[in-house]
């Protein structure tokens, strides 16, 4: 069993409306040092696999087929062992 | 200036029917190995301090005030140099 940790972010060219309303929202609280939020997605899995390069393999698809939106989005991803 | 990385996941007792949505998808594309999917958000954040140490201590005050419900969800940061 191998388990991924997969981060989707905003391509930095993509404006990230969501990202400055929490920006705004934190420094309305009283966070007024920051320069910059960016909202992405963060999404484990567990599969079987019979090894560690199938699993990324097969990680890497379902991100380019469902989890990630190839045209404003890039994605990351990390396989271990679980 | 300092760089989060911050990880929001759903507590493990919480039911998570976004992941089981995302789940069934993979499954009707023919990915038939997975064994569960949990959605998370992926948030990074710049921001000014004048050190790591109080960059992670502001960063975990916005999750607990802000990024996360703590009722239902975890977070975890790293923080590095940007």
């Amino acid at each position: 069993m191998f388990e991924a940790a997969i981060k989707i972010t905003l391509k930095k060219t993509v404006a990230d409306p969501q990202g400055l309303t929490v920006k705004h929202a934190l420094e309305s609280l009283g966070f007024n040092s920051i320069a910059n939020v960016w909202m992405g997605k963060f999404i484990r899995i567990t599969l079987n696999a019979k090894d560690k390069t199938e699993a990324e393999a097969k990680v890497s698809e379902m991100c380019k087929k469902l989890l990630s939106n190839p045209i404003i989005e890039d994605f990351s991803f990390e396989v271990s062992n679980a």
